[in-house]
């Protein structure tokens, strides 16, 4: 066994043992396979594909490179954890973690930071003062035990090859490729410890994979992984064709997640009920339910009763942030301007482009574009009016929360804002519009 | 235009544009481009394969990627090139190229060393005492111009593109691809400023090109460039099965040559007719015999004349060696054990492994596995049974010419030489041998 032959098997679009997985993921977290034999390596994957039995061993070697978190002994050891495929303003997190905390599932849940024009949570959460993502694993793990939740950052000490082979990736054109995808997401769960997964998979313009089929191929993926190693995984196929909520950029994300707990009146429906159906199915994949409908109930008590908004303020409390949540919305950075851009045309927005509202919080300073840009968490896109409003000129489409040093960019800004919303005179008064929720996996 | 949209584009299997493979081949050349992002696109292409015109514009981007040669100033704008791709006991370049130059062709060859079971031009003339293959170009032209060929090693400043490429390729799988292989062989002859190219295609056991399929597919590529580029090309398709002659290994094929150069009696007919073949073509290609029956009869008088026997002499004594053929063969390296390997059965030689020849012959001293190591040019492999070869219990198949040192090895060398044989009862009696050519192109 070597690298040429393995290179060669799976240029020649054979199957690779587990054992020919276990050596390249070794030798790549050992750094002994170059990175141009990575890279190759890389491509031939992403144009040959693998099998499933080749993806879960690929999962499990990258599982197995660095540290395991051992959270069996956590709620008769259940422990859940949920990931999104990432979009354009998802704080899912933010809302969906204390919910499940609430009704008495432990989520030890790590994040990432953004990159390019999906947001991370982690930014999200340091918009926060005093808010720490940084907990050590033990401490992550003890304050779960106590609370039910933690919300921290990824350590790099998990599943380390992950971190080598993306960054390889994003430079060799082999981002695109289902196992591959796969196979990093569901390593750190894995790594992570949590016995039960449950997965957003977001599909449309906003997102990484642009087609229901592609998100189904790689929801399906996730799904045989998390199964065949032993870990009951569902997922959810989420529509992101425009941005989910109304706010897009970290502190006014922050204060949408905290509206949304709230069970304010005025927050966006499809996007609450998106927080609720992955809740349900939560409950579901951990014995907390036995059908959806009853996942619902018990997701829409937990908003009703106040008992996650509660929950989501002794988390706060706990990682350094603000004591109740009254304290934390006052406490978020605010913007220096604030430019309401108003439509200069009459119509119904058929359409909200989520990838350019999300390139534009990134220009605005909301994002990153390469990792070592520093960002604004004050910084962001406020949506006013959304698909399917009818809106008359001089409506305000959006509000845009920029830094005053940008004073001379703001009516590009503005523009670019314009450009992504499609207004047309429509016939018909728009329908109610459909769930977020497109497929459920698993 | 960039390097991530360049790797994109052939990943999903599009044609890259002449301005895309410029700019990549730029990038490699001047080392912008890192080598894992080079290893993919490599791998891309092997899996993704090129269309005519990409390998063309492939070919031309490596050839400008360093010095050309100008040789349009000699015998009236005509010179040739000629190409082997390789194989075992492959010395038709000392025969072929003096025949030539003899007959009125002016050949500038370069040629390289061997790597793997084949061997090199290079090393075969290098046992050749005093003979200096390290001329630079503008001393070759001028050798050329004289006696109308000249025998140097090729140089890295032609095409040097391809020596990054062709380092990349040997350890991330991607050496075979027939638009690699192509644009590699023609960019170095085209870079050489011949007018006119003649290439062998090796076909069989020993050969890279282990069908005639696939020998089919390259040599159809490589004449489509050389005929697109302005240079007409012509390729013969030619037999590896069995190695080529009797000797196998440095001193032994230069003595060979010299035995077919002198057109004695006791010279394998089969490989003498491969050379007056080549140079029927040659002469065809470069408009000196209107058909390849009037190249042939040209080309036997070159042999039975002594003229191509009295130019190798000229050659060798202008680059450095001894001053006549008889000399020359004195003057050989001679290894210190011969030792006969006896056939221990009776029968019909019907087979003869040439990459288990080739290897037996690298193995003992006479080739290289990596770059780095030295070659012993009296070290080889003389065979007395070739395939059809009617032999008894105890006639010899084969001298092994051996190292002292290598004594205990001695054994091992001739078992593996026998085991290369097959020799069958077979009812009737061997046919008369087809021709080595197996078809041509172009």
């Amino acid at each position: 066994m070597n690298t040429q032959s393995i290179l060669t098997s799976k240029r020649d679009g054979q199957a690779l043992s587990k054992e020919e997985i276990r050596y390249w993921i070794a030798g790549v977290t050992q750094r002994s396979i170059p990175d141009y034999q990575t890279a190759a390596w890389l491509m031939a994957v992403t144009l040959r594909g693998m099998s499933p039995a080749e993806m879960l061993d690929l999962t499990l070697a990258m599982r197995d490179s660095g540290e395991r978190l051992d959270l069996s002994h956590l709620s008769g050891g259940i422990s859940l954890d949920k990931h999104s495929t990432g979009g354009v303003g998802d704080k899912t997190t933010l809302v969906v973690v204390p919910m499940l905390a609430s009704l008495g599932v432990s989520v030890l849940k790590m994040s990432g930071r953004g990159l390019g024009y999906s947001g991370g949570t982690v930014d999200k959460l340091e918009a926060i003062p005093g808010f720490r993502t940084d907990l050590a694993p033990q401490e992550a793990i003890a304050q779960v035990e106590k609370i039910g939740a933690a919300l921290i950052s990824q350590t790099a000490r998990l599943a380390p090859a992950d971190g080598i082979l993306y960054a390889l990736r994003d430079v060799t054109a082999t981002v695109e490729s289902i196992p591959l995808i796969a196979s990093s997401i569901m390593c750190k769960k894995l790594a992570a410890g949590a016995s039960r997964i449950v997965l957003d998979v977001k599909v449309g313009r906003g997102a990484f994979m642009k087609t229901l089929d592609e998100g189904r191929r790689l929801a399906n993926a996730l799904v045989a992984i998390g199964s065949s190693a032993g870990v009951p995984t569902s997922a959810l196929l989420t529509s992101m064709d425009e941005p989910l909520g109304f706010a897009v950029g970290n502190a006014l994300e922050v204060s949408e997640a905290i509206e949304v707990l709230q069970n304010r009146a005025d927050i966006d429906t499809r996007f609450r009920n998106l927080c609720v159906d992955l809740v349900a199915h939560s409950l579901l994949v951990t014995g907390k339910a036995t059908d959806t409908q009853e996942g619902r109930v018990k997701a829409e008590n937990s908003l009703v009763s106040g008992s996650a908004a509660r929950k989501f303020e002794e988390i706060v409390r706990a990682q350094g942030g603000p004591g109740s949540l009254r304290a934390t919305e006052e406490s978020l950075p605010m913007a220096a301007a604030i430019d309401e851009v108003r439509a200069t045309t009459s119509g119904t927005v058929t359409g909200i482009d989520a990838e350019a509202i999300g390139r534009l919080a990134v220009a605005m300073g909301a994002g990153r574009i390469s990792k070592s840009d520093t960002i604004d968490p004050s910084v962001g896109i406020l949506l006013k009016a959304k698909t399917a409003s009818v809106i008359r000129r001089g409506d305000s489409l959006a509000s845009l929360h920029s830094r005053v040093s940008d004073a001379s960019r703001r009516t590009e800004y503005a523009d670019a804002l314009r450009q992504a919303y499609r207004i047309e005179v429509v016939s018909t008064l728009p329908k109610r519009l459909p769930s977020l929720i497109l497929e459920s996996v698993g």
